[in-house]
């Protein structure tokens, strides 16, 4: 067991209802220009717009807005807002949306820093060394964006979605209101849903020991997640279903369930080529890809943390060997993905086949292997992708 | 369900063997005149103070040392801290200890903002504003004090042990290897665990309905702990286990699992009495305390939840009846607590009788009722202290 780490989460939450009376107060730590930046306007038909603007007036504060960050956002929105806080010396960001506006916000915010193109962070052709600081007010249970460092960016001339992070990317303060993810649809709440569940399997589905501490609390979010999921999609305004996803949200990869562990994500980055080529949503293209993950790298090796899942997260009999106990575990989470959750469970349900698999698997592994659960290679890439169909 | 909450803990965490190298550079981002607090010199025997007398070495760095912190530490000791504090001008505080050093060292932080007794801290008469930045080196699995931003401290002229604290307290880096604990004895050992559990008994045994992601992580806690104890116990050296309890403690009280409920602790309080009478080691006076404490509480209203922590933490049968399930618990605890943890079971065992039941029951509950799980009164207090005889 490895387990040297550094842990450090600074960012501050307000949790819950009736927060944002804490907003400008908060805000005008880091100055008083501020950029609010959004995405298509949802948050202006919940009334968190207004919500907002009235607890920012007459506090002091010179307030501009940057909103249309896209779903999948593209480095060339990012860039435009770049310019507009160069242009008004802005001085603290606040996103107010879902992992794809909170993402773009920290790259807005590390972008002010460098001069040229946003897009040489994912590239190597710049190094983030700051950024504006960062207060987040979240809209959706996804991403964990809103108490992590990284982020995800897209760029449609080259095909390209890129992930990378920096500490001065950590939002210094998120509000995490449940009741501003009532409105997220069903099939948004469940992409949400698999988007988190992922980013514990892409930790916890790894041969090194962890902290059984850490098994404990990865077990215990999942849990969270297969038992509210479905509430929310059946009854969107459950207060208990929408806390209990959002915190778990934050939680599933704001660092603390790594402990230390080499790791190499597995479904995230074969995920990233289908969203960069389809631009579909990243927890459908989670959930169809992880099952069938699951059973391409299912062997001896990999049975007994696999049995471990199904025992632990769905109840299953401790007694079962462990090929068959795997096998049942996975059954058990392809029915939670697309029974329970109704998501689509196929590629060409979503209008994909095989015309990218083999660019799309070479750019999922970066031509090499991915030291993930088990090796992936391009052709085992191309393999599980053959699996989706 | 209310969990409206703020959850704010920048502590640094550097977990792990050899993390040593980072120790200076975190001091000079506080000062340059570092003063270094412990206790009997325990840290001496395991050669952990040459290892940060030589991590300090040709640093730039004038180190000072206040040692003789007691266990239940005495703010006398503290006001003699605070004045070397203040007539060499120490920038920084770095605690070398377990809870009580680093407990200690909280307060010598604020006082050197107080004119006056370290005492009027406890007892309203000044009000902690500031600290100087404190980090600490742990050495004791227990108090979970290096990740929180309170502590308790005794004054035997008075008989009291009292609790405050400040977000200013909380430590801005601590250092957690678990081979400083390899030399803790059994016995010590055993008292962390019992002391750790009981931060996450506070907490959980509470009638107002958790989030249940924090009921699975509490659990996952009180598992850890169950399960790694004994094997401490057994095998000092096993890293494994001591890694585990370590990580485990500072969760247990930085206020990740309190999720905004409202809460009185109930076992703390009336351990602080008989410590602070009969100077016993706090984690004994829980453990002793704790399922007497159950036994007097259990009533149909509290059965349910005592029976989940049977279920989810000792693997009781779920379709047992609430007020049996409930009753093998609170047995199950004290067979891991006097049989596998080897702990003395009765106050008779360390010398105490009924002799100050009455005035040490009057300060537990300062006079009122103590709104835990269940309300309790003087005498209720008195009854739980006559079964623990």
């Amino acid at each position: 067991m490895n387990s040297s780490f550094v842990y450090h989460v600074p960012t501050k939450i307000y949790f819950g209802e009736n927060q944002l009376a804490n907003l400008a107060s908060e805000l005008k730590v880091y100055g008083t220009r501020v950029l609010i930046t959004y995405g298509g306007g949802s948050i202006k038909k919940i009334g968190l717009y207004d919500k907002v603007m009235a607890a920012l007036k007459d506090q002091g504060l010179t307030v501009f807005e940057f909103s249309g960050i896209e779903p999948n956002p593209r480095h060339s929105t990012i860039n435009k807002a770049i310019a507009l806080c160069k242009q008004e010396s802005i001085d603290v960001l606040l996103a107010i949306g879902g992992g794809s506006t909170i993402d773009a916000t920290k790259f807005i915010g590390a972008g002010v820093f460098h001069d040229g193109d946003v897009w040489d962070f994912f590239i190597g052709k710049a190094k983030i060394t700051k950024s504006l600081p960062i207060l987040t007010i979240l809209t959706l249970a996804a991403a964990g964006s809103e108490m992590d460092a990284g982020g995800v960016v897209t760029n449609l001339d080259s095909d390209d979605k890129l992930a990378t992070g920096h500490p001065s990317l950590l939002p210094k303060v998120s509000f995490l209101d449940p009741t501003n993810t009532y409105s997220v649809s069903p099939y948004q709440t469940a992409c949400g849903c698999a988007d988190i569940l992922s980013h514990i399997f892409e930790v916890y589905f790894n041969l090194e020991p962890d902290l059984f501490m850490l098994d404990t609390v990865m077990e215990g979010l999942m849990r969270t997640i297969i038992k509210y999921g479905p509430i929310a999609i059946k009854d969107p305004n459950n207060y208990e279903a929408r806390a209990n996803i959002m915190w778990a949200s934050s939680w599933a990869i704001n660092g603390f369930i790594e402990g230390g562990k080499d790791q190499a994500w597995s479904c995230h980055p074969m995920e990233h080529s289908l969203s960069a080529y389809y631009d579909i949503t990243h927890g459908l293209g989670l959930a169809i890809l992880t099952p069938r993950w699951l059973q391409h790298v299912l062997n001896e090796k990999t049975a007994p943390r696999i049995k471990q899942f199904g025992v632990q997260v769905f109840g299953l009999d401790s007694t079962l060997p462990s090929m068959i106990a795997s096998k049942m575990a996975i059954e058990r989470l392809s029915d939670f993905l697309f029974e329970e959750m109704k998501l689509q469970s196929h590629l060409e349900d979503v209008g994909i086949d095989e015309t990218h698999f083999d660019i799309m698997a070479q750019k999922a592994c970066r031509g090499r292997t991915i030291h993930g659960f088990q090796p992936l290679k391009k052709e085992d890439i191309i393999s599980i992708y053959r699996r989706c169909l």
